[in-house]
């Protein structure tokens, strides 16, 4: 029988994963959120993905339930188990990324480095939190962030009045303000029977709180950090359970540590220089994880590649009408679009460009994406 | 606007081109001979290619019309241009690769080198060339062959008295049988504006007349070798107006000359390598040609890549059936399938693999393709 992968989500990580499935042979089916999504080529179904009895039906005839995000909520992810549907990532992995509360006390509990944190539930909590670590601090809430999104770097419990009264009863996420030289990311692979392959650790480059490049590897990153990070990735997907791919957002202190940020369990933007520039990309290793099939090489296919997103895209216009231009300059970019109108700082595309020198590729990368400003 | 390509045929070659496709945001429109083919998920229509109402139906909405295969009729075609369709290839450079006489003609007044050939309408003019050479010669039917049809190794005009029979009127093409060291291929893209980029030359095993395993680049090739393939495939996408995809396959002689044996004017089963080898694939490249968008570098990715396809597949099983076998084994191993059932010498999938020896690539790929036998 042909492989089918059911995908909840028809975002871009949603529609990144058709490439790979087509050249495979897996079948892949989406549940989108509406039509005309990025994923919409394969979205065979468009429906609400908190209902659980949309869910049902859709998983009814795929081989495994996998996600372009974290959001389905748990009571529909059980509903699926319940019904003997393999969903991976499983939702007592997929908690840990759900509430940022609930992974740092799974991080603790695992012995991995974190910044500290604690969890407040009135301001007073959260005063005595900055008081106790310089006067400055970063809030989050537990649940619904991403991009930026639910996280405010705060000096008094008042800047964010509203996200007590919001989450009125329940408790917000503090962390120190981490004085970090730069972040990185690591990825992992975990199918369901424990095999695990982690790629090369990255660097990330956040501008105002969205991944705007990826360098890989991470320049100048000596072997102790490339093996420390890789091992950590293996750590914690081993001990949350997770299947399929893991990211591992982390912070380089300036003292030469590691500290886990955040983390996502799925493809993730800091790895779509894999598409270009691994011998497996993201999107094809996390097909075959979910599936349980024996996962691809890792290993970065030329010397170094970079990918730089395209945030916003020209407004007005679509991304096509740069294309002429773009690759008349870039012939060594790969550009990758998602389908998407162009809007102030969504994410529209990105551009990876392999090359043996990192210098040429960060060049390349970035010249070829300034075309779709 | 969102960019159009209108395919005619649904084979593996339109299959091939869906992944770029949806990575470049442009979409990809196939007109299937019948359902379920390999292109299916983007058959946005089903119908017959030899029908000019079908085909002028399918091309309405799309920016440019370009073929999985070379057997649209002449007619058809140019009701197209007619009809203000961009179509690449054209007709004119079409009917090169419809017709071997043709072609052969056409090579000649180029200088394009080339076996000796001649045109035969009856057996005794096939007699006198067999007695001119050695009294064996390679007879071809000019229209309709692939894969090893229509092309026969005969001593006598009896050998091929029915094709003198069907072809009552027209003539064959008879071709001296070359005394070849090895094959090779030579693919170049060329865009209506006139740029052509060439990708390395490289070698092809056949098996019983059917394309079994490619090495790229050609191993041991000379700078002269290169340059002399480059040179001449760069000089037939011109003389032929050829846009899109060029396929020379070439004989190395053992007097180290190089002779045309065939074209083909499309994606072609010598660049399936470029898929994970090349910087630009030859099925993106075959989509940025004839949209006459600027080409993308054609460097090989990786040392070496080879590429080995899967000829029949499990009989009475399904290639998915192997993934779990040949993944574990072969983790390097980059598999594609067409989504064709298995069947006798049926081209269901290949696979490739990229390294920086030869040699491994070379084990690697026939080790993980032995799996689908």
């Amino acid at each position: 029988m042909t492989l089918r992968v059911g995908v909840i989500g028809g975002g871009q990580l949603a529609r990144m994963m058709i490439a790979p499935a087509i050249e495979l042979g897996v079948e892949i089916r989406v549940l989108a959120e509406a039509e005309g999504m990025s994923a919409a080529l394969a979205a065979t179904a468009v429906g609400d993905y908190t209902d659980a009895a949309t869910v049902q039906a859709f998983a009814a005839d795929v081989d495994v339930v996998t996600f372009d995000h974290e959001h389905v909520p748990q009571d529909v992810l059980r509903a699926l188990v319940d019904a003997g549907v393999p969903v991976h990532p499983g939702p007592e992995s997929l908690r840990f990324a759900q509430d940022k509360l609930v992974m740092r006390r799974r991080l603790a509990e695992l012995g991995a480095p974190q910044p500290d944190w604690a969890s407040v539930s009135a301001p007073d909590e959260l005063a005595r939190f900055l008081d106790d670590h310089g006067g400055r601090a970063v809030v989050k809430t537990p649940r619904g962030g991403y991009d930026g999104k639910g996280v405010k770097v705060v000096s008094s419990p008042d800047e964010v009045a509203d996200w007590f009264a919001a989450f009125a009863g329940e408790a917000l996420l503090v962390e120190e303000l981490v004085d970090f030289r730069r972040e990185l990311a690591q990825q992992v692979a975990r199918r369901p029977s424990g095999e695990v392959v982690a790629y090369p650790v990255v660097e990330t480059i956040q501008r105002d709180g969205v991944c705007a490049e990826v360098l890989a590897p991470a320049p100048d990153a000596s072997e102790k950090l490339v093996e420390v990070a890789a091992r950590l990735g293996r750590a914690i997907a081993d001990g949350l359970g997770v299947t399929g791919m893991l990211a591992v957002e982390l912070f380089e202190t300036t003292d030469e540590r590691i500290l886990v940020n955040e983390l996502a369990m799925r493809p993730h933007n800091s790895g779509h220089w894999t598409q270009d520039g691994a011998v497996t990309s993201q999107f094809e290793q996390h097909l075959r994880a979910v599936l349980d099939l024996p996962l691809g090489a890792p290993d970065v296919a030329g010397g170094a590649a970079v990918m730089v997103n395209i945030l916003g895209g020209p407004q007005g216009a679509e991304l096509s009408d740069r294309f002429a231009a773009a690759m008349a300059a870039h012939p060594l970019a790969k550009i990758h679009t998602y389908g998407k109108a162009p809007r102030p700082g969504r994410k529209v595309g990105h551009v990876n460009v392999v090359s043996d020198e990192l210098d040429d590729a960060v060049y390349e990368a970035r010249a070829a994406a300034a075309f779709f400003d």
